[in-house]
């Protein structure tokens, strides 16, 4: 008898997440209801958005139920179906949990996906999933970037981030990433074509403010933030008159007990600028423009995905902890089947 | 010979500005050159904003320099003239300095005003100067209310806070006002008709954000945002789908050695909000429809407008610190002569 290995959220972490704050237990296989079908899961995306989910905070999503598989999107294969167009064997992608299998339920959030369609069915995590449409709903609706602006990018390395400056050359801004170790900043350059990189390393707020100005001595019009803290307010004291900030993330946070929050406000009052949060799930209407536009870039050959696939449900957290120590490069994905 | 008292920055403040940082001292009366004119200062205007231009920090104004009066915009009467338009007895209004006589200049920021045409003079520092006009412009321009909307203002009893309050009631939000003290809040349910008042005093972040969800449960739409720190961290925890924060101030951290900064900024990206920030200047083109107005509102009674005034130059330094002790009530102004 087929067991389903579930990656549990056991106890809500406190700061970084600990090994005994999960566990990999195992589950009878789930009986389908009329409606249902049963998803044999290969690969769930790892985000650093499933932090918020571990604790209790109210969010834009309930908290994971402790005893429950964490939340995360997978794709997977359609082993079992009581769902009219859900067939064995159709390829399908949706809001499901690390998990061997998980229920899909007609109407609900899973859809089949096509997987000759695109060069890897991971891409559905990546280029064609949230992190795909962040950058380019996040950045082009949310920041309003312009031919010549200044772009700052923060986690600039990272699946959001290598995108989001990516984005911004083909629409004409100079570009500049920051991003932690001198390998992903000569990545930022050479591989993603930014037009400069920052290393935060040893920098402390005062040392970022002078590296931020000293390649944009006239300010920044735009930041997409994906980091917060001292990223944050190293941007803020370089705003430009009217500069727009997309809020995308502040992973520097996550894990902190004491976040140290954002210092420099009062520089939004000296630039009119204006800080603004963003969060993908606004754009799901819109997802099918965004996949067209992003997969014709990708196929043009200017814009490179890359992505960091991690084996084995048993790695699921020293997966998942990657995002924060940002030893992956590119996308971070679980494979488990 | 008439001697020209000026209230003269001696050393920048560190933290709260002290008597040391400051002195009282004479000076000639200027000599006008062609284009000149003298005005005899009656009122200066004191606002938190001077506080940040007495530190050396990069703003949108120049620092004062060190050893000069402080900048104030004040209200005066020409008393001699050597600039076409403006004759000896008119009435003036002009961003000058804490002194007894200030030059204009032709073509400068000093304009005439028409002291017939208000019901105090000094109302051009209070409705129909920055105050009103930031209360105006910031509140239906930047934030953008509309009726139905909940609208949460801090620093509520002060200038620009009390007509934002009764400026959110005329276009129809329910108004929660925060300020500090049993009086002041007071004042803000019987004289300036808000919703509901909440006073700060003894409340921690947590009991702040508890007492505005008391009011709002359902979240705010719009703040106005005047004092940052717990205050703006609370109410970023009680925001609605879409809100907009308008950031006109940060009077809590003017004077902090270290500010506490925001915290909460996660959840402008849980709501899809934004904080924007907001200055004055920028409306200048439009003050004459604002004075319209305003004038409209306040003559139909809908509108109540209080002024503090404290007298002498002497009187200065505390009549400025009032500000941040929070006795002032109404418009802080500083009668000269």
């Amino acid at each position: 008898m087929t067991t389903n290995r579930q990656f549990n959220l056991k106890r809500r972490p406190e700061g970084a997440p600990v090994a005994d704050d999960f566990a990999l237990e195992g589950a009878p296989l789930p009986k389908l209801a009329d409606g249902q079908f049963l998803i044999r899961n290969h690969y769930a995306s790892l985000d650093p958005a499933m932090r918020g989910w571990m604790s209790d905070a109210d969010s834009y999503m309930p908290p994971i139920p402790l005893g429950a598989p964490v939340r995360a999107s997978t794709i997977g294969i359609v082993e079992d179906s009581r769902a009219e167009g859900f067939a064995k064997g159709q390829w399908v992608m949706g809001l499901n949990a690390i998990e061997d299998y998980s229920v899909g339920t007609l109407g609900g959030f899973t859809q089949p996906i096509d997987p000759d369609a695109v060069p890897s069915v991971t891409n559905y995590l990546s280029l064609f999933g949230a992190v795909g449409m962040t950058a380019y709903f996040g950045l082009l609706d949310v920041c309003e970037p312009k031919a010549g602006d200044v772009l700052l990018v923060s986690g600039a390395a990272g699946a959001v981030g290598s995108l989001v400056g990516q984005i911004g050359k083909i629409k004409g801004c100079t570009v500049i990433g920051i991003a932690g170790g001198a390998e992903k900043c000569a990545r930022l350059t050479a591989r993603y074509g930014f037009d400069h990189a920052i290393d935060y390393r040893g920098k402390d707020r005062a040392a970022l403010d002078a590296a931020i100005r000293a390649l944009a001595p006239d300010g920044v019009d735009v930041i997409f933030e994906n980091v917060g803290g001292d990223i944050l307010d190293a941007g803020l004291n370089n705003l430009r008159h009217g500069a727009r900030i997309g809020l995308c993330g502040l992973i520097s946070e996550y894990n902190a007990p004491g976040p140290v929050g954002a210092r420099n406000l009062w520089q939004l009052i000296v630039h009119r600028a204006s800080i603004r949060g963003l969060l993908v799930a606004d754009f799901v209407p819109r997802f099918a423009e965004g996949a067209v536009q992003l997969g014709a870039w990708a196929a043009e050959g200017r814009l490179i995905v890359d992505e960091h696939i991690d084996e084995g449900l048993d790695n699921a957290l020293p997966a998942f902890m990657r995002l924060f120590e940002g030893s992956n490069q590119g996308k971070m994905i679980l494979k488990i089947a």
